[in-house]
């Protein structure tokens, strides 16, 4: 899974935070989706040993993390800079979910640097802040109660990058044999016998027991294996009435 | 936008929690998508300061949380669990992805309480722990540094049960009742007993038996009417041995 190409060049701009250490849980939640350039602009405290405990095996992503003294400054080099948000204080940009800004990031990060940035815990971005994006990016919320914690909106856009990359390379190829429709079949052949030698099943009045069964079967997709156990056990019972 | 009700029918389970803080975070993470129904099994230290200041403003969630002592006891009344891991130790069951997860949880939710269930922060679930469970998500992660923070994890699963909200909402219930985890549990210790009785299963040499067949059927999902014929059949069986 080498895909990382376009993760590199997007950028995770904190703007004034805060707490140390969000910092360093907005690292660790970079870390885990595979993002590593972190900017930060005149955080309050850092570097701090709360920002290290809390990036716990991120520490790489702290210390090369780079401190700005404007946001201007911590996006220079970028062609795309979002702005995230989950509270809709004001509309000043077209608000798009992270999902679409994250389709929008990765296709230009495939050649140039772009940037994700966020606002401090407290009050967010500032309006000249704000007018340094081109998209606004809203996490959908609790209209109740909305306040996300800084590394947790991080992780959120982190991982949505990573589900954005090109598929393939997530999911899993299936590590077992699936049943072929005869095996299956036969399977369903040995239950309605067996089901009538115990007793359980009466032809003259099958009371739909096997559509039941096939519509049990069919959910499960068997694999040959599973097949192979359960007309086993019916052998095990047929041998029983002898 | 209230469209809450499924959200209402979903539990987010920690099982041993090792650290307060985390618990507090997870609560927090639950109340920013809508959340509030938390289940603990065996935490460390619980209630603790530290889980009250990181949850915020969502000491709510915290006060309804449920202490139990087992994770079955945890799930009672639900009819479907889903494993929750950012790592990839063991295929017993079938992968899906977070996102898929949701669209599962939500079209059960509709009617009935289902589960997320978390592990611990350092050693996961256990095997007999994930072995209670129907799904499995993977979190997609950076192989080389999947170590998301729980409440990170719990944060990325909520976010995606809100954003497949309205989708959730559009789906139609489903027409059959459902097993609960309890029904499909003395379903297993029925067959358990009957393949011994058989001559099926040793119970001194199991071969994986009984793992299999709860691999099979948590694909399946099995109804309570299905369950009810399958335990039929078993009693049928056991009738043949006298």
């Amino acid at each position: 899974m080498n895909n990382s190409g376009p993760l590199k060049n997007i950028r995770v701009v904190l703007t004034r935070p805060s707490h140390p250490g969000n910092v360093g849980a907005a690292a660790r939640a970079m870390k885990t989706m595979g993002l590593s350039t972190l900017a930060l602009v005149n955080p309050r405290r850092f570097p701090h040993p709360d920002a290290d405990a809390r990036a716990s095996g991120a520490l790489d992503v702290l210390r090369h993390a780079r401190v700005y003294d404007s946001l201007a400054a911590a996006l220079g080099g970028c062609v795309l800079a979002v702005a995230t948000s989950s509270r809709q204080r004001e509309l000043r940009h077209e608000l798009m979910t992270v999902r679409d800004a994250a389709r929008e990031l990765l296709a230009q990060a495939a050649s140039h640097p772009v940037a994700i940035v966020f606002g401090n815990e407290t009050s967010g971005l500032s309006g000249e802040e704000a007018s340094l994006c081109q998209l606004w990016a809203c996490i959908p919320a609790n209209p109740e109660y909305a306040s996300l914690n800084l590394a947790a909106a991080v992780q959120i856009f982190a991982y949505e990058l990573r589900m954005t990359l090109p598929a393939g390379s997530r999911r899993q190829a299936p590590e077992f044999e699936p049943a072929t429709i005869e095996q299956v079949e036969e399977m369903y052949r040995h239950f309605e016998q067996t089901m009538t030698h115990a007793g359980f099943h009466d032809p003259a009045n099958p009371r739909r027991l096997l559509p039941r069964l096939r519509r049990l079967f069919a959910r499960a997709r068997p694999e040959a294996e599973e097949v192979n156990i359960l007309r086993g056990f019916l052998k095990a019972v047929d041998k029983l009435r002898r």
